[in-house]
């Protein structure tokens, strides 16, 4: 027998049911925002990462030469090609340009609980605002998905930051600092010991004393971003414009799940402006849920307009969204539905036929026997994929022109004429004719 | 500027969304039948389909050893990854298993038009009975989806056949006949010249004389079978399977889309009974929409138990579902649809957003400005993404406790009292209050 691949999932449909209601519920709520869907390539040019996007994407790529001799990748993300994307229409898309989609990504990484080889993201854009309106209408999506979920200010918090925060604060200290690696140094200080990531500001450029002197004012900026200005003055532009994303939020109505947060920093090397992560406010999954943030020049990096962007991607299938669904006990029931299960006893097929079609073009889900089955086979294949409502098409009843209907929940049955049926009913059960 | 691998698609807004009526319309239709959504990995064991598919698909593959050094392979069907779902887990899931997805496929083929690399398809199945039904519910189930997207029987047909038909014909010959290789010739007759039909057929191991009464066997049988069992009474069990699925065919409503068509084949080698392709019926697309048909020896040949099964797969995106669909004129609209721009003039976002979030919450789609700009280039805007109704929101209206409502159609506006909007309109519209 053959195996899948180790960190690939095979769904099946009772977990999908669950995957299905999340997947539709948050790809409703960034429709009602006005995100328009678009569908992208699994594969991309993979000098398209190396390029572009940090090692530690590209220590993960499913890259290789397709039969034509192109070194060809997976897409590890979406990032880059929906920059590639806008990019060869920058000039008639209309502005802002609003969009989502949910789809796979492939990551070479080591599987462990939430996290896959292949999981499912959906990524949630808006290009072309630079305003800290576009910040916050993405900080309001996000936490709408999550609300629409089931789930409140006391399960999740987003832990907001700022890259130009951080990246004038670092400026500021008289060395010679790699920002790019002390940034990548604050995104894992949350996974490491203090020493350890004061070690790592160490070897981005700074000393011991600025490192935690560093380290400290990220702390007392998380309190008042003011002690930050007053430290130097270079950060106002970027305090400014996180208190204004934060105002925003409030008018949006999704403050509440905000968290000032300036250890959060992302690991991808793109971002800007303001950027957050998603966390259990609970604290028992130690991992970021999804993130996202601003990444104003990349478009520009692919070629395309300068054209600002932001967005936030949570994952849902093979993610860690899941997992926290699951803590809160809000994940959705993992059962398969059935209106309708249409039974067939004797020749009655064509009769049976014509109702359970009768019933699909009222929207109901309806199945009926396609293997030859004993009337108690069929019952308990009803059973067993929930039929709310047996339709029982017998040979004798339909000889006097009547069909028998069951709730499965009380076993109750009851004779309805065949011609009554479904009628002008739109939802027909026992009780309309009990 | 990079650009996207020839092959694949990148897919916009406009056009995804009529790509969305449609994927809704066939999954609502599979949905109906009681087909339970499955989610699979785009990647398998590369051997999985060395061993089992036709040679035509491993041409077309792409394979890869992935960095832990297995020979892996993006999945170019979904069969082969459903026999070994369904394998894995055979005793505990109830029969019949009726599953369906939608996904992208990859075969490295040369693009042409309704032919890309990457390409969308729908897969739909039943194992697990070996009835005429279960046959006949797999016709219904593609031809209700088709008659959903608004085609009718003077666009589209299946052309059913039988495999044991042409196998038990082509044994019946006193030859050493290849019947696999026999079949593949069938499944080209219509692409190529008669001459090259019958030796194609020559080839695989019938005489000159053998392979002209195949193919004129073939065309009586198409008008009358028992043509056949006249020929040969081995023929008999598969001719009398495939008019019990045309008869349970016309039972579930779909018999007039059926044509017998014995040249029809299918290319895939593991086919066991009843095949069908789906055709333009106008003949303007002259290659198979797509097709389907029974397999019953698949999984047991995967490690599972003997499990029949019968399937369909329509094309959706990259394919050439979309061709048929614009021939007929029933392609959907490709044009964004938004229910109500919230437009806001002066220091009003707290009151705008505060009646986005409840149109929101009523399920319409509803953008406002995140970029700051004037009343015209707002207005201009909400003209581009087709806003049905403005609601516009502006700083001396909210002094006299007002909003304005303009419907974009007409471009009338009406004055509204704040208190009164949305209020308990479930899709307030200037006609409201006009």
């Amino acid at each position: 027998m053959y195996e899948g691949i180790k960190g690939f999932s095979d769904v099946y449909p009772e977990e999908m049911a669950a995957y299905r209601a999340v997947i539709d519920t948050i790809e409703d709520t960034a429709r009602g925002y006005g995100f328009r869907e678009i569908a992208t390539p699994a594969m991309e040019p993979a000098e398209m990462y190396i390029d572009k996007s940090g090692e530690e994407i590209v220590e993960e790529l499913y890259a290789f030469e397709d039969r034509g001799g192109r070194q060809v990748a997976l897409t590890p993300e979406l990032t880059p090609t929906v920059a590639r994307m806008v990019a060869a229409r920058a000039q008639e898309l209309p502005k802002p340009i609003k969009w989502f989609s949910t789809r796979p990504f492939w990551r070479y990484e080591e599987p462990q609980q939430g996290r896959f080889r292949e999981f499912y993201q959906m990524n949630v854009d808006i290009f072309g605002s630079e305003e800290p309106d576009a910040d916050a209408e993405i900080l309001a999506v996000g936490a709408d998905m999550l609300t629409g979920l089931g789930l409140d200010a006391d399960d999740f918090e987003f832990r907001v930051s700022h890259r130009d925060i951080l990246g004038e604060l670092l400026r500021s200290f008289d060395a010679d600092v790699d920002v790019r690696e002390a940034i990548r140094a604050v995104d894992k200080s949350e996974k490491v010991e203090y020493n350890e990531y004061v070690g790592l500001l160490v070897e981005a450029g700074l000393s011991d004393d600025q490192a935690e002197t560093f380290v400290d004012l990220l702390d007392a900026g998380n309190d008042d971003l003011d002690e930050l200005v007053a430290f130097t003055d270079d950060v106002e532009p970027a305090v400014e414009n996180l208190s204004a994303v934060l105002d925003a939020a409030a008018d949006f109505g999704v403050r509440e799940y905000c968290t000032l947060s300036l250890e959060t920093a992302r690991g991808l090397d793109y971002y800007t402006g303001v950027v957050f992560e998603c966390f259990d406010a609970e604290g028992e999954i130690s991992r970021a849920i999804f993130g996202g943030g601003r990444y104003d020049d990349l478009i520009e990096s692919y070629g395309g307009p300068s054209l600002p962007a932001v967005g936030v991607a949570p994952g849902v299938m093979n993610s860690t969204l899941p997992l926290l669904l699951q803590r809160a006990g809000v994940w959705p029931e993992e059962a398969l539905t059935t209106d309708y299960y249409v039974l067939r006893v004797g020749d009655t097929r064509d009769v049976a036929a014509r109702i359970a079609r009768q019933l699909r073009e009222r929207g109901h889900v309806v199945e009926s026997d396609v293997s030859g089955r004993s009337f108690g086979a069929q019952l308990g294949y009803a059973d067993s994929i929930n039929a709310e409502t047996v339709v029982i098409v017998g040979e004798r009843d339909l000889a006097d022109g009547e069909i028998t209907l069951r709730d499965m929940d009380s076993g109750e049955q009851v004779g309805v004429p065949l011609d009554e049926f479904p009628g002008d009913h739109e939802r027909p059960t026992f009780d309309d004719f009990a």
